[in-house]
């Protein structure tokens, strides 16, 4: 009976231990993380890509994106999507719509309020010992001489979330940056959108493998 | 010596019985709040009512406005302005740059955000048994015939504050309707300020004994 | 053979008789009434209405709308799309896209600006000696409490046709009036849309009814 | 008597011959060249240069400038306040307000309609035999990594007037790239304003300076 008691006693702790060892990752966004769950999109091919490296054991991945999502949004909703599931990474992938619903709905996100509510989502986050990795939003309009519409703004909010991560000292995946390299050497005809995405904003399969490598390559390498 | 503790505890007692019953009102807002704690401001004037009525033993006044709130700053904030404060009420007073900034700058918010956020600080209110009272946004423009131009939107956020209000059976102080009501008789020439207002938004020295009038006569009954 | 060139000049008089006869009317507008010449459309039913009376031989009706235009945009097209026809009545409908495309594009007409080109329209026709008839924008959303959020901008601009038509004495189709009159006896749920309206702005069966009643007894008494 | 008769024609023809000489040149815009015709403004700068050049026979210069204005109030404008002047050259420089007033009242221009006004006006000034000379806009926003909220729609519609000179084959100052070049080179610390222009938007001295230097440089070779 004893011998019996140790045996389950060691698999409790095997489990324990390879439980333990599992990495939980939660990518936390919009439309563009709501969509990268459905197949072939970037938190499934992340998934993917971890296991074909034979590290499947290591991460566990959850999308956690809703449409239309703003910073505010994000930080509503962050103790019941993010919090209450005890991640130890949280990408956040935000921006997009707190640019764009300025002139689409007339309700964006002023910049100062941005940047508040970014600080106060990374707080809650460090006092639970959660580490962030920050990503800039990466287009709305792909053409490359930027004159896309929105190229400005988003640009400035871009900047707002490097100097927050050089600030807070956070890993940055700078989305903004990677898709504007990529569009000035893949999109020769200036086209504004069906390089990465099929619509100006989310992703067709080549725009989620680049958001999959982007975010993989970093991820990788908290462990 | 004896007698002396006895007589400072005795103390202690009589001035913790007075400060049990004074009821802590926080009126919560924007800047219409933040211009109400000014000399003439609401928060002031219902200071002296009560104090005038002999009640100022039993309340205690707080004015926390913050000039360009929106729902979700209220949100935002609450912890440290509100909660940390311990007030039996909370006089919950936003929705004109919700709405206005909409076309001022492109960052107003959502209806169904509005209610979200408005839903999720009453919750928290609940939970720490705080008695809410809900207010209407009371003007954008004075005019009488409906021809301001925001006059449709403050109408529709207002209909979801009086919705808000009765499903969860909290007191509203429906300012929006005191206003109309009042413009309607005293704004003959339909101007659009220089009634209760000096811009058609902040109020005037009429205006803030207005809201004192209106915000005192539900808070009175409260106790 | 003399004879004969009498008879042509003789049937040549009649169909100059006429032709001088007939009223040519142009409805000048946006989507409203380029979906007014289809099939139950207003501009369809006014021409029907007229034949039912017998007086199809004193009014030709030519509808010329174009979707998203705003005042402007009538006053850049009026040359070629009304000048040009020589009608003797021009009905000027326009004035939702120029509110509603404030916060749906960022791209309506400020107030100022609206009634100039108004007026710039007014000039040319009254130059050429044509007849204008004015027209209050209808609805973007049918409630009746006056909670749709463009309300106030709307009943604001209607304001301003009001004014010009009674400053410039010519007859006024007040739709807007009469569409809240009529929204106030027949929408009791306080329906968005589904009244007049199939989307809140575009006609229904009935909203076009409702408009060719409105737009043939104002035209059929200027003859 | 024939003598004097005959000396009086002479003397006409030879002031006639003068005037002909001189090239009269509108600059068409908004507050910008409002602003270019007050002391130090970049319209009279060019005065200025043309006159240091001893060409002060051959040019007369014109600002037409109204603060706010958009193309289609060039376009409603451009009877009175240039037609009727009978200019040669008219320099239109505009497209600020057409994108700027987007965010800030919700009345910018769409992209579409801004072009179909800018073609309107040129064909205006080409019945006439007035050659027009095209500007892009220069700057909203003085920043040089392209982080201006506004420099991806100022880009766009600086693109649309591009290709409009070039296939209407029309000289164009190309204010933008120039701007944009100078401030790459000589705003090291990327300030939004205060190298060319006080607000980001109005041109200080020296970019009034500047703004003279462009337009002169492409203004003389016209003759």
């Amino acid at each position: 009976m004893k011998k019996g008691i140790l045996l389950v006693l060691i698999m409790i702790s095997v489990v324990a231990f390879t439980l333990q060892k599992k990495t939980r990752v939660i990518f936390f966004g919009d439309s563009i993380t709501e969509l990268g769950v459905k197949p072939g999109g970037y938190v499934n091919r992340v998934d993917s890509m971890c296991k074909v490296e034979g590290k499947g054991s290591s991460f566990d991945f959850t999308g956690s994106g809703i449409s239309g999502n703003k910073v505010y949004d994000l930080y509503l909703r962050m103790e019941e999507d993010v919090l209450a599931k005890n991640p130890d990474v949280v990408v956040i992938y935000v921006g997009v719509n707190d640019v764009w619903h300025k002139t689409l709905l007339g309700t964006g996100t002023d910049p100062d309020k941005f940047e508040k509510f970014y600080l106060a989502i990374l707080k809650k986050l460090k006092e639970k010992n959660i580490k962030a990795v920050l990503c800039t939003p990466a287009v709305v309009g792909e053409k490359t001489d930027m004159s896309n519409p929105l190229d400005g703004d988003i640009n400035r909010y871009s900047n707002m979330i490097r100097d927050i991560a050089k600030k807070n000292e956070l890993p940055l995946i700078d989305l903004r940056k990677k898709f504007l390299d990529y569009e000035l050497a893949n999109n020769p005809e200036n086209k504004e959108k069906d390089i990465l995405t099929y619509d100006r904003v989310h992703m067709n399969a080549k725009g989620n493998q680049f958001l999959a490598d982007a975010m993989w390559s970093t991820i990788r390498s908290l462990n």
